[in-house]
């Protein structure tokens, strides 16, 4: 018998441990084609929520009695596939158990020996080519310019900001916590950071943050301190929707100044995405982002809680702003 | 003496006409490269109101005391410029005044064997222009696709509808007057129209116009109709915000449902923009609206005020949804 965690509810606004519940099942003999894995390191991700409420979305929700899916690094502990032998590392997303038996097609094989293997639930995974797309393609930075990254040291914002600053560009990153925010200073050299939790004024912290102004604001929070930010923008702006995490848990329809006008008056685009709308370029962004990894022009760091047991605390605890960097659970 | 009309008070909320105050003043005697200008047709824009109020905008509010500056095709009375000469017919943004002297540079030259004269302030200007390159260069509208505009029968609007179904899409118009909507159906071609104001559930009259969800959405207005238009966009939808003219004449900042989730669950953009920042690409607009002209697949209409001193009844007019395509002044 193995673990598998199943959701039990719909959260009513931010998820509760009562949400998750623990079934102990069977796992089925290997068909041809198949392989059984061992569970390595699980990710947890903000957009898990959505799935979790049954809303109409871009991916379809999660049914309640069934498992949670998310990314999982896992060994092949038997195959009968001929592409992958026993010990072998594969990824993909993936059920909350202990072990499974799935097809081998569309397991995405990965190395240790090019980087560690949770990265690539991470800065060379889902999180890593999010930033990468939706910075570069989306919001275009030009030398020179002032960029903006709120939820900065989550798993997105602090390849956001290293990607911005190779891109020559001014960095100021938002975050809730002042030991992130010295990381994101010392280790990611950063030009600003604003703590929204303590900052008297954010709107003049963000003025002072931004002499310049705001010519890309990488939007993973949004509500109020959007808000704040989206007021400084400059003419010609990009204002990219990557996440709302301060949204998630909202309980009813949020509601907030209208951002229309200040886009017809600055002449700016805003523009929401999944970085699945651009699975076509995924090798051109894995490449670039080893290369960076590889060269040291990108780091990268991570909070870990072990034990497949904690994996709904885990991810009770990415709305309580706990984590810096991506969230992974070692089993 | 001439009549000059100025901006006497700045306006808290709709504009009436006490914000206005006629002058008479004298005209100085022509230097070299200035002409003598008879006033013709004026334009009245919506986002006049913009520069009626000293907020920051994309343009530089009119001081008080000053002549309100618009759209307006002159006729040159004198010359000492070797370019025009007595009987040419100008177009510019120029001064609320029956005459004027001016420098002859920068005063673009039109000609009433293309097409009538306040053509050029209409279809073959601004308005057109403008409807050109934000359906064409944000919109992006692919055949078979469903765009909205809404304001439909207003100066943009109505070249928006007509364009996109030059572009083989499904066009709905939102308008507010059932006549309106009659020529919108029966002159233009539209496949659907809406009355915002009769219709008793707007969210219902947006689905069955749009059965296949909403691609492409032109904003000329803003506020809680664009709210439920934007409610319906289809995955990859592109909402281009031209105007928001239901909220001019707030007087508080508006507030409504966030846009941000929506956006960023169907993956879509929002773009604001102003026609100049198509500056350097007018002549592709302007040769691509006077062939549809010509050739029929383009129709235009026009409300017309007559009298220099109805000017600021005009304007005011436009915020009370009274006029059919563009508004203009023959004086």
């Amino acid at each position: 018998m193995i673990k598998q965690i199943v959701l039990k509810s719909r959260p009513f606004g931010t998820p509760t441990a009562a949400n998750f519940e623990t079934k102990f099942i069977e796992l089925p003999a290997l068909a041809d084609g198949e392989v059984r894995l061992v569970a390595h390191t699980f990710s947890v991700d903000p957009y898990l929520r959505g799935r979790m409420s049954d809303a109409k979305s871009y991916i379809a929700p999660f049914q309640v009695g069934e498992p949670i899916v998310s990314g999982l690094v896992a060994c092949v502990s038997e195959s009968k596939a001929a592409n992958l032998k026993v010990g072998d590392y594969v990824m993909d997303r993936l059920s909350w158990q202990e072990e499974l038996v799935v097809p081998a097609a569309g397991l995405q094989k990965v190395d240790e020996k090019i980087a560690p293997l949770s990265y690539y639930l991470g800065i060379l995974g889902m999180p890593g080519l999010t930033a990468y797309f939706g910075l570069l393609d989306i919001g275009k930075p030009q030398q020179g310019e002032t960029v903006v990254v709120s939820g900065a040291a989550g798993a997105v914002g602090l390849v956001v900001g290293q990607i911005a600053k190779i891109q020559g560009c001014r960095v100021v990153g938002i975050a809730g916590d002042d030991a992130k925010n010295d990381y994101l200073m010392k280790e990611l050299n950063f030009d600003a950071v604003i703590n929204y939790k303590t900052v008297e004024n954010l709107d003049a912290a963000i003025a002072t943050a931004c002499p310049s102004g705001v010519d890309v604001y990488f939007d993973n929070v949004g509500g109020e301190i959007s808000d704040a930010v989206n007021a400084q923008i400059n003419n010609g702006a990009r204002i990219i929707i990557c996440g709302q995490i301060s949204l998630y848990n909202a309980t009813r329809l949020p509601v907030g100044p209208r951002i229309q006008p200040t886009l017809l008056k600055r002449s700016s685009l805003m523009q929401g995405f999944i970085v699945s709308d651009y699975a076509s370029r995924f090798p051109e962004g894995f490449k670039a982002l080893v290369n960076w990894v590889v060269s040291g022009q990108l780091k990268y760091t991570q909070t870990t809680y072990r034990g497949f047991d904690q994996l709904p605390e885990a991810f009770i605890a990415l709305f309580e702003g706990k984590n810096l960097g991506k969230l992974i659970i070692e089993v």
